[in-house]
């Protein structure tokens, strides 16, 4: 039985999501599908990328699908690739595949993935379904050669070659700038208990010299107009949520191994009144202590 | 392996839907099963059977189960039927099986799956979990129905005969009138990035003689107590979302060959302020130019 | 092909669902995997343990993974446990595993299933993830061990024995007392189409000598900051939403076998303006006649 996960921003109001498993059903009609999340906010690359790279790390050998595609439909210039790609994470183990856009949202989980073994470009796909519409091409052409993968196709069956080097990276995040003895974070996803994944790797706390148990400030640095935030959050660093009493804020490595920030028995998001993209400050509150030496 | 395919209202912060699975998995534990949607608008039949004949167009053999289903434990003259259909697309093909109330869901998708082959009533099935909760048919009565034809039960055997012309018909559209060199449009359906699915099949585009690349303007025709609509969105005519600038509108078929309205990177429902259900204009910018004769 | 049903507070808008399903497909390749719901209300132990016991009443054997757990992570005096727990229907049937943390989401659910044959204590299980994050333990924890249980593995072999009578009760509701020939009623759970449930048995009728047809008044007891509640709402007392007609409100035992209040075409919810907690009064509309004896 052969496994295919599926990741796309398309909601679950309609059946998009549905016609999907239709189709990769209709071509490997044993495989299973996962559904990582299909709400990652519409047309987020950057987001779904996020989430993506997060879950892959977690999946046994699969095809792995994934749709987060503001170009659909695009010719010409300004048309996007559509790719399939093949990752082994060590010689004589089986093969994860991706396959999606090529506009940055597969990259981060191919890499974490193992090395690209190879690379095809399905946009004129013999799998795809025909016609072909211009504005769904997870149905159309993503999910069709999931599903032949899925069956056991070989990927030079299901498209051109395309040499690895030519996929589109992301565009680069602002770098986490050190401002004034603070770390800038940008809000990169928040989750049903309202708490906030940041930017920033573990080593982000080490920068400024935060230990477990120190005090920070979390701060809005300016007003955005979409999201106007408020300023001035105490939290305190620690490891899980319950560290703190409720209602608390604290500032810890989450799950997905980057800085974030989370109310014990509340709402991150709601306190600060917060939405993904949002930047913010942290700052030590005592940064005297914080910086002084400590012992182990 | 037999699939079972499930689209309902019931939403997704109750347990209705997994206990839907459940049921169809404690009578076909081979059955795979295909959540279409579960975010019908709330007892919005027309809704379903528009998402329900959209996917089920994608879907390989299968049991269908659909249940939006407002008249739920209705007796005596009030009481609408419980039904399963099978239809057949072509001879020697394996047939469909649509299971659900007979109040219009079912009907728009029977059809486009191929001819009606045989109905039965089930409100009585020897299938159904008793006793019977008068709120809960999904699980008393269609999934243990639905589950059955999974297992491989014959229709015969799950209820009484029902001649298909007895089946209801849902209430039929108010026509898209023309008015005044206009196209009336209802919004059907909104998805996730905020498109609009009108009412019009693509050949309305025509009756305006409008073509690709054309300009029109989108207008509420008039207030709605409930979802009052802003006047006077300019769109274009086109394929794609990408085939005007981020920001501007976009009047498309969509995939599920229907005409619709997106903002390419935006939302449409937001930029007019409509719900599902609201009236828009649509008429022609220009329309000397438009109407003019044109080469191909 | 072994079962495994999953419910949780984890929300749909991160992959955290997904990486548990494919934490548990890594270890029991074969296992199918129906998801209740993942959108219990954050932290609330209570409604999830309601849901959990309505939905397993209709599950065939197997591993029931359920995570609501704001404890996750802690440490010392504050640490809650984790546990997996056999029930056994009746002698010689398969047995339910249930697998979650220790606070009294399971306990519910375990009783309805059938007598408690075995607990064991699995924090540091030897089928957990290593490293374990402090605030993921659905995904490091509770799939791992859901995982090994589908796949054959024994409970002695995934912890430590645990006396059942040392499990978690959930705090004891407050008892819904009658007050000047009222009933209080708390709202449990408020689903898609805005009915609410209370925590009331359908014996509580019987209490106000109320039968099918009586009129009742629907009324806040007091005002709450959170969620202050419209007072008098009318309502009868009936089987199904069709008894009355449309935009009325009907008291009516649930398809989980509680009291709970309806619109008929409409939301209960939205009508009363309440949230799940809020407390209300039912009260006879005309307590003279409701009281009077009748024949049946």
């Amino acid at each position: 039985m052969s496994l295919v996960t599926f990741l796309s921003d398309y909601g679950l109001q309609d059946e998009y999501v549905g016609v999907c498993h239709g189709v990769i059903l209709s071509r490997a009609p044993r495989a299973q599908i996962i559904d990582i999340t299909h709400c990652v906010p519409p047309q987020q690359i950057a987001t779904g990328a996020l989430l993506l790279a997060a879950a892959l790390a977690y999946m046994p050998p699969a095809v792995h699908l994934a749709v987060v595609d503001p170009g659909v439909g695009a010719v010409g210039a300004d048309a996007r690739r559509a790719v399939a790609i093949a990752c082994v994470a060590q010689e004589g183990t089986r093969p994860h595949y991706l396959v999606g856009p090529d506009n940055g949202l597969l990259l981060p989980a191919a890499r974490r993935l193992g090395a690209i073994a190879e690379v095809v470009e399905i946009g004129d796909s013999r799998a795809r379904i025909q016609p072909t519409s211009a504005t769904f091409h997870g149905r159309d052409i993503f999910a069709p050669v999931a599903g032949a993968l899925a069956a056991g196709a070989r990927l030079e069956q299901l498209g051109e070659p395309l040499a690895p080097e030519l996929l589109v990276e992301l565009p680069p995040a602002a770098r986490p700038a050190r401002a004034a003895g603070a770390l800038r974070a940008t809000v990169l996803q928040i989750d049903a208990f309202g708490n906030l994944t940041f930017d920033l790797a573990p080593q982000a706390l080490e920068e400024l010299s935060l230990e477990l148990g120190a005090e920070v400030v979390i701060e809005a640095p300016g007003r955005s107009d979409r999201t106007p935030a408020k300023a001035g959050l105490r939290a305190r660093v620690g490891r899980t949520f319950a560290d703190v009493p409720a209602g608390d804020a604290i500032l810890h490595v989450d799950s997905r191994n980057l800085l974030a920030l989370a109310i014990n028995r509340g709402s991150a998001a709601q306190a600060l009144a917060v939405g993904n993209g949002t930047q913010l400050l942290i700052r030590p509150a005592h940064p005297a202590r914080a910086r002084a030496p400590r012992r182990r």
